[in-house]
């Protein structure tokens, strides 16, 4: 398999595949999203089934009108019917990806997490993964969770590991580094998250996890910096070449998201995992590009 | 009083005051220390007084040979005598600033914080401040608490804002727009520091903290970029806008310390607060030019 190098990458891979997935889109009716299915359209990586409330928007129409094999439209009272037709749909299998128009986050996740016609499994774990391409650092880089769990206990831990690795061998990477962030090396019982961070080294090495490096305690420059790592003497494979970073509350993964995206120039892409299937809830001040490729990201 | 826009204002600005501070240097022996040194007395900026570990080095005799007027040297047996003296020279008004050499930073914290021989007064609260230059953002930027107190209660967020707002006004800010940082604009009992986020506002707007605009909570794209707050309908006077960001643990400061200084060619400064005086202790993986800035920065 190639290795998924940056986000064109992605997107010329799912124009160059077999079988586009579709997506269901509940509320289309706002002008980011009118720009994702558009391009998405065009560029052919996804068909789409437009979950409508009350009417179809013009700009959507003329996009079903251009795209009529490729695009189904759906009209349903309310926006929350939308949420609940568009997971339906995506529960019978008649979509492969569900994705957030102008709905409220909250609504649409009410209707994911019906325990009864939802998309979260009993016992599943829901968390959010982001994917990210930072000049500066040259390749790929999957970091967890910057947006759901806020103190992930140990099994919370395991679950976002197990998200955040498959993406990234989904982007190719054989055998992902994957930094356990911290502010410092040591193992402290004063912050939890660093013994939770001990017992996943030790599942890994007894090879739970398949392939995959673990190294940390450490803290986000050592894992991206070789030189940083060198100063400390920390030797870990995983220093200055991350394939992934586990953050250790949600405070640090979402000032890590806003601070790469604000100053260093980062393309990102995120999306829900744990669910039955990939959902794509793009947040309000992302850019047109980062909802394009979170649309992307969500159909490899 | 003028706004010092860079670090070069800093060192302007000292250089071209009255009464030069002195700093005491405890166990000096490194060439990042060395560095730090040399030019602080090159550029004119502060006087030394080294107190080293079983002799001088020969970089630093050399150095105090140079500038024998602004250079003291004193010999004790070991590197914990060093602090344990170094400290003792502060407190009794012989030197203005504490400045960590190769000494561990636990053993230097260890004197510093010794209950009758120390830095810090009883039922003084220790703290740690950045200062920041961003060239993206353009403005000096302070921020608190990215190595010292993990969860910040509501006294010792007062102690942090003290400190930041004190930092931030003797750079020249008359009134330091302080955003208070969380990875959402709600207000969520399950996240005590967004409950104290909103009584430091109403303690705030009673005055309490002086000529100040607090804002938040709101995470740090919105607090230092006003398209994003925008975007989410903010409008708070602080958005786009901060002069001090306060964060809510210690992982969420340590990520954006590591992340700015990786990916946004940022310069920074740092020093320990609460203290007698400015205690200057640098991390290993600090570059030589972010060292003399915290000891400029101390200087202040």
């Amino acid at each position: 398999m190639r290795v998924i190098r940056n986000f064109s990458d992605i997107t010329d891979m799912l124009r160059l595949s077999h079988g586009r997935k579709r997506v269901a889109v509940a509320c289309p009716a706002d002008s980011h999203t009118e720009y994702v299915v558009e391009r998405a359209l065009r560029e052919g990586i996804a068909d789409f089934t437009l979950v409508c409330a009350g009417t179809c928007a013009p700009e959507f129409a003329r996009l079903a009108g251009q795209y009529p094999d490729r695009t189904d439209v759906i009209i349903v009272p309310t926006p929350d019917d939308t949420a609940r037709r568009a997971v339906e749909i995506v529960r019978q299998g008649e979509a492969d990806v569900l994705m957030k128009g102008t709905l409220n986050t909250d609504n649409l996740l009410h209707a994911v997490l019906n325990k009864e016609h939802g998309l979260l499994e009993p016992g599943r774990i829901l968390s959010h993964v982001t994917a990210t391409f930072i000049p500066a650092y040259g390749k790929m880089l999957v970091f967890a969770d910057a947006a759901v769990i806020p103190r992930p206990t140990l099994e919370q831990f395991e679950a976002i590991l197990g998200y955040a690795t498959g993406l990234s061998r989904r982007l190719g990477v054989e055998r992902p580094a994957v930094a356990l962030v911290n502010f410092t090396e040591k193992v402290n019982e004063k912050f939890p998250h660093s013994i939770y961070y001990e017992e996943l080294k030790q599942r890994a090495a007894e090879g739970r996890y398949g392939n995959v490096c673990l190294g940390g305690p450490m803290d986000v420059k050592t894992a991206l910096d070789t030189e940083s790592g060198r100063i400390k003497g920390i030797t870990s494979p995983v220093v200055g070449n991350a394939d992934v970073l586990i953050f250790p509350n949600i405070e640090s993964g979402n000032v890590f998201y806003k601070t790469i995206t604000l100053f260093a120039s980062a393309e990102t892409a995120g999306m829900l995992c744990g669910t039955n299937a990939p959902v794509v809830v793009a947040s309000r001040a992302d850019s047109c590009e980062s909802k394009y490729y979170s649309l992307a990201m969500a159909c490899v």
